[in-house]
C-alpha cells in the first residue's frame, strides 16, 4: 500500500474517477482536502449531496433547475416565441454568458449518434415539437459543430420546417481572434459560404 | 444568474476553490456529478467526510494514517535505524513509489520559511530529534530542492550532526531522461560537483 491511510486511498480513487482528474491531481486534491477545516469539507460533501437531491430537469426545457419550471422558462422578461435548441445544460450556460440571447432554451440531452445507440427517441425531440405552436417565431439550432451535431441539426430542421416555423442555425465561421492561416479548410469554406454583406 | 439551479452554483463554487480546478473545470465536474448515480455521489461525499474523520497524523512520523502508529512505523520489515526526513505526506508517497527505500520516515510538515512566518517550532523538528538514539544509523534529508528546502537541510544537519549520527541528503543532479543542453546551470553545477566514479 502506497498510502498509509485507507480512507485517503479511497478518496483518491473516487476523485480520480472524475473527468480530467488523473491520479496525481486526485492525490494533490485529497491532501489539500485533508488540510481544510472540517466544516469546509463537510459543506463540500453536502453540496455534492444537495446537487443530486435538489436539482431536477425543468419539465419544459429539460435544463437543470431547483424549481420547476426553471428560472428561464418562468421569466416574464424572456421572449417565449424563440427557442434555442442545445445539446447539454453547459451549452445553456455558454450562451447565457454572451448576454446576446433573450429567448427560451430546449436541452436535447445529447445529439443523434447511431454508433452509440442514441436515436431520436433518446433525445427530448418529442418535447421540443410539443412546445412549438402558432405563436412560435423561430427555432435556433445551436448544436455542436461535429458530425453528430450536424446530423441532428438536419434531422430537426426537416421535422420543424413543415410546421411552418422559421428554423435557423448558429453561424459557422472563423473564431474571433483566430488566424486565417491556421484555420482548417472545412471551417474556412463554411466562413466563405456564410459571408455577410458589410 | 447564469445557472438555473442554486445547488449547482454552490457546488461549482466549492469545487473551484480546490487547487488546480478553475471555474470551467468545476462546471464540467459539477455537470458530470449531476449525471452520476445517486449512490456514487453519496459515496464520494462519504469519502470526503471519512478522510477528515478517520485520518490522523502518526504520533511517531507525523504521516497521515488511519491507525496510530502508521503502517510504516509499525512494520517489522522496515529498518528502524534509518529515517528519511521529508516535508509533506506526498513526498512519502513519491519515495515509496520508487521501491528503493526500506527505512522509516519523518514528515516535517513543511520547510523553514521566515517570509511566511514558518520557524523551527512550526515544524516537527523536536519530534525528529527525540527519535534519534544510539541505534540510529542514518538520517536522510529529502527536502525539496528550493531555497526553503535548502535552508531546512542545512539547519537540520547542523542540529543532528553533533548527536553523532550520519546525515545524508538525496543527490541533486541531472534528471533521468533530461537533456544536458536544456538543464539550468545550478542543477548542472550540482551534477558536476556530485559526480561519482564509474
Amino acid at each position: 500500500m502506497l498510502y498509509t491511510s485507507e480512507a485517503l486511498e479511497i478518496l483518491i480513487d473516487k476523485l480520480s474517477q472524475l473527468p480530467s482528474i488523473g491520479r496525481k491531481t486526485a492525490q494533490r486534491l485529497a491532501l489539500f482536502i485533508m488540510k481544510l477545516p472540517k466544516e469546509e469539507v463537510k459543506s463540500l460533501a453536502e453540496a455534492l449531496i444537495a446537487v443530486k437531491e435538489k436539482v431536477k430537469n425543468c419539465s419544459i426545457c429539460s435544463n437543470f433547475t431547483d424549481e420547476d419550471p426553471c428560472l428561464i422558462c418562468s421569466s416574464p422578461k424572456r421572449d417565449p416565441n424563440t427557442i434555442c435548441v442545445v445539446e447539454e445544460p453547459n451549452d445553456v450556460i455558454a450562451i447565457e454568458k454572451t448576454n446576446e440571447y433573450n429567448g427560451l432554451y430546449h436541452v436535447l440531452g445529447g445529439s443523434l449518434s447511431p454508433l452509440d445507440g442514441i436515436g431520436p427517441e433518446d433525445l427530448k425531440i418529442r418535447e421540443l415539437l410539443q412546445r412549438i405552436n402558432e405563436s412560435t417565431k423561430e427555432i435556433i439550432l445551436a448544436l455542436n459543430p461535429n458530425v453528430e451535431g450536424e446530423a441532428t441539426t438536419i434531422y430537426l430542421s426537416k421535422l420543424i420546417k413543415p410546421l411552418g416555423v422559421k428554423v435557423t442555425r448558429i453561424a459557422r465561421g472563423i473564431p474571433v481572434g483566430g488566424d486565417l492561416e491556421f484555420i482548417d479548410e472545412a471551417t474556412l469554406s463554411r466562413a466563405i459560404e456564410g459571408r455577410v454583406q458589410i
